[in-house]
């Protein structure tokens, strides 16, 4: 039977903050009994009558993007990580980065390696139950809650699977992305793209989507001088194509970049995963 | 005579937290009946003891640093913005991006141009009078208050020189870098170097500086793709040599760049701010 101990606020909007009429539904779940997770911007915590309410029925009130109090700036502990880093990357926002890292770290898991999920999202950190969502993070402090997780990941494995966000040059949400880049330090990246897309999502003035070569490029340029990564292979979201076409397009995305493509949903994680291991040795 | 009414705390420490002993320090300013101004991420409004000092004492604590309670994600407003939008940007960290902005300002609007200091940080808000530290915001919303400064900028005219942050490739500050470069949208960047730097300060890894010459590319290729700016110059801090080698370091980063370069500091900042009316025609 269907008995939940949680709700989830399951969807993010843009800037982070909660409809207003939602808040009514919060208050019902809590007065049912139900625990809250919450991975928008603003917090249940700071609505008193929420808290209040949550008190006196018990539940816990999960702020999920709510960073750690003593963050602050990197300090090259990221280089000195006994593990090998891998970041997923990509052409946009909400493209299948995390979806992707989740079907690596799955299968690496299936062989038997000691592999390690690091979620730097609220979704991911509702999956995982660790984390911190670096998009909430004060910017001064952002490579070092990066640099932070991949210390705390190497304590769980020594295959680190870092979810990716945003992208190297979405005009709202590429600073994020690149300070995880710096404070994440990855070995190689995994580059994410959906087939089909070719204008930025969310992005107001309709930025065209770099192309994967360019893309390419462009992350290897922007790694850390003294962690020069390189990208293994590319991940293919083929979900709004059919099975010939996305064949079509992973053959297409590995003879434009002259690297190993897939799409890790459709057609299983193992080639990627192979290809990332291949340049990790 | 000397008759001071604000007590500046006129210095940033990493992480931006506070010595202890400075606590001290401030109550005594406070008790003296001066006003407090404060860069560093910890809020004086957080010690009640000195709140209430201050409301005891009718002086205001300023944290220079609070970003504004309303900021959130990009709108593409900063594309609309009718001004040229000049942003410094450096290949480090305090390497006198700041002091080049106020410079190429002040020499602009002694020819009379509507010509603007767009503050990005604490210090250049205690010098203007308004800006929003962008590195005190949530890593989320760093391109959505950088756009807010030059739509806000271009109220007071149409030459906008934002003062830039931190550097692209810089492992501790990047993420700021990039947020603030596509959140301010430039038509144009101003490459700020310092003579003889060859190490990234404060980089406990010490990354080596990028050269000029891949400054200039990399900048111009992580631009929006509906932005594309371009490098107008090199402006040189060469505080820390001889006149003759400042001279010949500006002759050098000319020919290497293929730009025109300038202290504008010690040799004035007219020819850089001809570069950039030039490029911005």
């Amino acid at each position: 039977c269907f008995n939940p101990d949680t709700a989830l606020v399951g969807v993010v909007t843009q800037g982070g903050r909660f409809p207003a009429d939602w808040r009514a539904l919060l208050r019902t779940c809590v007065s049912k009994g139900l625990h809250l997770e919450n991975g928008l911007h603003v917090r249940l915590k700071d609505d008193p009558e929420l808290v209040d309410l949550a008190r006196r029925h018990n539940v816990e009130l999960r702020d999920l993007r709510e960073p750690p109090s003593d963050l602050s700036t990197a300090t090259g502990a990221n280089l000195d990580v006994d593990a090998t880093i891998v970041l997923t990357v990509g052409s946009d926002c909400a493209i299948g980065k995390m979806t992707a890292t989740c079907e690596l770290d799955l299968e690496a898991r299936r062989r038997g390696l000691e592999s390690v999920f690091v979620p730097t999202g609220q979704t991911g950190i509702a999956i995982a139950g660790w984390g911190i969502a670096v998009d909430a993070v004060v910017s001064d402090f952002l490579a070092g809650a990066a640099e932070r997780l991949v210390v705390e990941g190497a304590q769980l494995g020594n295959l680190l699977w870092v979810e990716g966000q945003g992208a190297i040059l979405h005009p709202i949400y590429s600073g994020v992305t690149l300070g995880l880049i710096h404070g994440s330090a990855p070995h190689l990246y995994v580059l994410c793209h959906e087939v089909g897309r070719t204008q930025v999502e969310g992005d107001p003035t309709h930025s065209p989507v770099p192309s994967l070569v360019e893309l390419v490029d462009l992350h290897e340029r922007m790694s850390l001088k003294l962690r020069p990564a390189k990208v293994a292979c590319i991940a293919l979201n083929t979900a709004f194509v059919s099975e010939e076409e996305a064949r079509a397009a992973v053959a297409a995305a590995a003879a434009e970049t002259g690297l190993p493509a897939d799409d890790p949903v459709r057609f299983g994680a193992g080639k990627l995963l192979d290809a990332v291991l291949e340049r990790a040795k």
